[in-house]
């Protein structure tokens, strides 16, 4: 038995921050080296962060994420790192330098490139077709990037039969509701398909739209979790690995593609004993809605940061969607950086601002109230002539919903806030949002959790809090937008129950029209979502960026023709 | 010397209207057949329009694709049409079928699927390996789609050795400036190269930002053009082709990939003797300013055709870029269905007013006024709480051109119209515009044209009309968005003639810092622009779409991080 001390670096990166992501990846590799860890894997991409998108396309951009890995390689004496950056020749390769000992002893091209969902790496990279193995004080470890762990038969399965009986597999994965339990049903997978130890190192931190939720793992060769990190929080988690001996130590020259193994030895001994380290640590992963809202804690936090912004300001409007988004915003960024704006009309009740107020005092955030209706008066008046001989229509509930999306906005170009906006993806699959109204903003937290889920995730708070942070009230009254008089949204929308399903088999699955009515649904009600979400594309794609938590969200993975005449029922 | 009779059919489909489209392809087959044609060629993807992107993902939309085929199989009695569908086995295809007298006989996968700029193939399609030759008449014809003609080795080097004598070409090839000449080129090298006939149908139309120009060609075997198509028109091109005897004719089975050829005999035998056509046509292509011009109308036209719309608001300042918008609406849809808009403040000067009018009155639009100051006071005076002890910065001009925005959408709801906005790419690109502001509205007409193109454009519609529809006054005077007292858009920003240039390198050439200085250029200003354009990602992510005129646009080719810190100066 041979063991082999792992570090596995979740760091969070900055896209195009070289400098912070070079600066991040030395102080892991320092720490792993004072650890006495053999080798640290750190994430793919990791010094131009992920996804660079078309940055890539910028020459000056790679050859200063080339000159940044030359820094990172200086920082490597006495220790092995596996380090994602971008290669060039003639061409781009999604990479994995192997740095020991000051030197760049090898790089891995990424094999398998995802070209779907929110991926586009063929855009950028042409796929690798070397496997290397490289022996490290004896163990023979194969390294590879991200999604060439998913398949049986990729590169893991290549380089098991050649003889590596560790895989160094370094990803930015991005985060979905329940992906964790996803990759660890894969990973345990390929380790007992393999006979192989299975060490996945993930990102962590928000980019744009995509959360990496770290929980790297480790995973023996019978597929059982031996050690996992954090979610949602940067770590670097070393674990003493155990490497059972095998008669064959030294790569196969044998088994498919076996001439395209190379072997890179960096030391063939075992090196000293060290103390061995106590203990493993596993992370529980976190109850489904909580993982949630802490997704959209982080994605929220880390597009504020990154982006330059301290503080955020919200529209509150006493009900559900705005009262999540400002809980989130607090525990983002602390409730001192936390603005609640409650903008009545004369359609705004009572019990809309004691809501509003009481979530904001409840959360410790500022309250501004700043009514519309002068505003709203000026417009009615200036359009008089216009509009004479018109009836109220959508028009004016349109207006008081502009209106509050522009006192947000000259909150935030006079004091540089960022506006949250505050639509569900129920709301925002169907369109039913104002554009440039409560859809103005430069980030819209809660726009990929569906409407149904928002009660889970404010629930899950009140609970985490064991107080009503939210208050009760807003959990179970009617969903309003308190644009004309007893508006509710049921007057418009299929009770939100119904809709969430529907949604989800039309938008997520791409469910046909004849399979969503077999799931129970009234002809006429599927209709008119399938109708709504159709028609309503061009809202989509004005709208901010929000985090995503499903598999399928209404950002880069769904790139929907604005003109489109299909119809499906 | 054989003479085939060719038809290539430049319509115009639309994304997803399957029986729109199947009515069209079948008209289109049925005159080619009274024209006596031998085989019609129809473009890339013509069943379902292009690009239909996640549409694709639906397998309900390639079932019902694939039955739109067969219908228009039927349509193929004594006649042979190539046609561009989905095809699906395991996975999609995009793929010409060839129909042939009412039987479905071959259908060829494109081998070379572009993943870069605008395109996205990968993500949809796996790309074929089988080269068919179909001999038609006695005359071998090597059936391939659009990016497979692009590449010396590609497909038609293949085919053309296996015996072809015609390619028969089919695309969805989007407009940029300049296009038909690198076709054109790049066409008559592949044909001489080869010694090869080639027929190169277009679509024509338009598809959210992408234009499609027609411009079919016919290129004989010494490169030399022999026929060509209308550009931004549908039209049904046929051309008597005359094919060169030759020793060989049946497929070789020999040259690279020749166990990857598939040979379909439709008839061997020259058909009966014809009447000949007389005469051929070859369009001249228009000068550059009247060709950007004429995709600007198509693509506007088409965008609101196609998605319901007969109305376009837009609002005018007296200014070049709303006066442009405003003519190539008119152009587009009809001077009854234009609406300008001008909304004066007090900033407003009185030759904004009468610029604005008198352009109106020169294109016969309907011309309203409706000033914003009454509106600009309520929100200052709502906002005074706030705003006490703040000095006027940019809020106070946003909120000027946020109520600009919401007026012009009031009418767009009431009225249905749609509203065009106006900002042109260098403002777009360094982020000149607000958001919910002069950015709001459904489509941005200019988006892609840099401004001292937009006044070649005014210049070239002035001759064109042999008159001032642009009046000269706005032509001449220096641009000012009228915010605040004495702006010049020169206060903010470099003047245009060097701003172009620096966007040019920096935004469509990726070119590095150092080499867009050895151009000539202040390095403060270089800074200043890219620091500029890097900072205004978040507001591009929310524009509408709009016509794609250039290399790079700034739609579904740019595809930048809005999280960035890289610094490339």
């Amino acid at each position: 038995m041979r063991t082999l001390r792992i570090a596995m670096a979740q760091v969070n990166p900055t896209v195009g921050d070289l400098a912070g992501n070079r600066d991040r990846i030395v102080d892991s590799i320092d720490r792993a080296r004072k650890a006495g860890a053999d080798i640290v894997a750190l994430p793919e991409l990791a010094v131009t962060g992920y996804p660079p998108e078309d940055l890539l396309l910028k020459p000056q951009f790679v050859a200063d994420n080339l000159r940044t890995l030359r820094e990172v390689q200086q920082a490597t004496k006495g220790i092995t790192a596996v380090v994602g950056f971008v290669d060039r020749n003639d061409c781009l390769y999604n990479a994995a330098a192997v740095l020991h000992n000051g030197e760049h002893r090898y790089t891995y091209h990424k094999i398998l490139l995802p070209n779907y969902g929110v991926f586009d790496e063929y855009r950028y990279f042409r796929p690798g077709n070397r496997y290397p193995l490289v022996v490290l004080k004896g163990v023979t470890l194969g390294v590879n990037i991200c999604e060439d762990i998913w398949f049986s038969e990729g590169p893991t399965r290549t380089q098991a039969l050649a003889g590596a009986e560790v895989i160094v597999n370094i990803n930015a994965s991005p985060y979905h509701k329940g992906k964790g339990r996803e990759r660890l049903k894969m990973l345990a997978g390929r380790a007992r398909e393999n006979n192989i130890i299975v060490s996945y190192t993930n990102a962590v931190g928000s980019q744009d739209e995509l959360v990496f939720d770290g929980q790297s793992m480790l995973i023996d060769g019978k597929g059982k979790l031996i050690a996992s990190g954090n979610q949602f929080a940067e770590e670097l988690l070393i674990t003493d690995v155990r490497v059972p001996d095998r008669k064959l130590v030294a790569p196969r020259r044998n088994g498919p593609h076996f001439e395209s193994i190379d072997a890179i030895i960096l030391s063939e001994k075992p090196g000293p004993k060290k103390k061995p380290l106590i203990g493993r640590k596993i992370v529980k992963p976190l109850p489904v809605n909580e993982e949630v809202y802490c997704a959209l804690v982080l994605g929220t936090r880390d597009y504020l940061r990154k982006n330059g912004f301290r503080t955020a300001v919200i529209g509150l409007s006493g009900g559900v969607d705005s009262s999540l988004v400002a809980a989130v915003a607090a525990a983002a960024l602390g409730k001192e950086h936390v603005v609640g704006v409650f903008m009545p009309s004369q359609f705004s009740s009572k019990e809309s601002r004691d809501d509003a107020l009481g979530l904001a005092k409840n959360l410790g955030i500022h309250f501004l109230e700043i009514p519309i209706q002068q505003t709203f008066d000026a417009y009615l008046n200036t359009l008089r002539c216009e509009f004479a001989r018109t009836r109220q229509d959508v028009t004016e509930e349109n207006l008081q919903a502009r209106i509050r999306g522009n006192l947000l906005m000259a909150l935030s170009n006079k004091f540089g806030w960022l506006v949250l906006t505050t639509g569900n993806k129920s709301e925002m699959s169907v369109g039913y949002a104002t554009l440039y109204g409560d859809m103005a903003g430069g980030f819209a937290v809660i726009k990929d959790v569906p409407k149904t889920l928002v009660y889970g995730i404010c629930r899950c708070i009140n609970r985490i809090s064991a107080k009503a942070v939210i208050p009760d009230r807003v959990l179970t009254k009617a969903p309003t937008a308190e644009l004309r008089p007893n508006q509710k949204d049921s007057d418009s929308l299929p009770v939100y129950s119904v809709l969430d399903p529907i949604l989800k088999a039309y938008v997520e699955e791409d469910k046909p029209f004849r399979e969503i009515l077999k799931m129970g649904f009234d002809r006429k009600t599927v209709e008119q979502v399938i109708r709504l979400v159709d028609s309503s594309e061009y809202k989509r794609r004005q709208a901010p960026p929000g985090v995503k938590i499903t598999p399928r969200g209404l950002g880069k993975d769904r790139r929907f023709p604005i003109t489109n005449r299909y119809k499906s029922y």
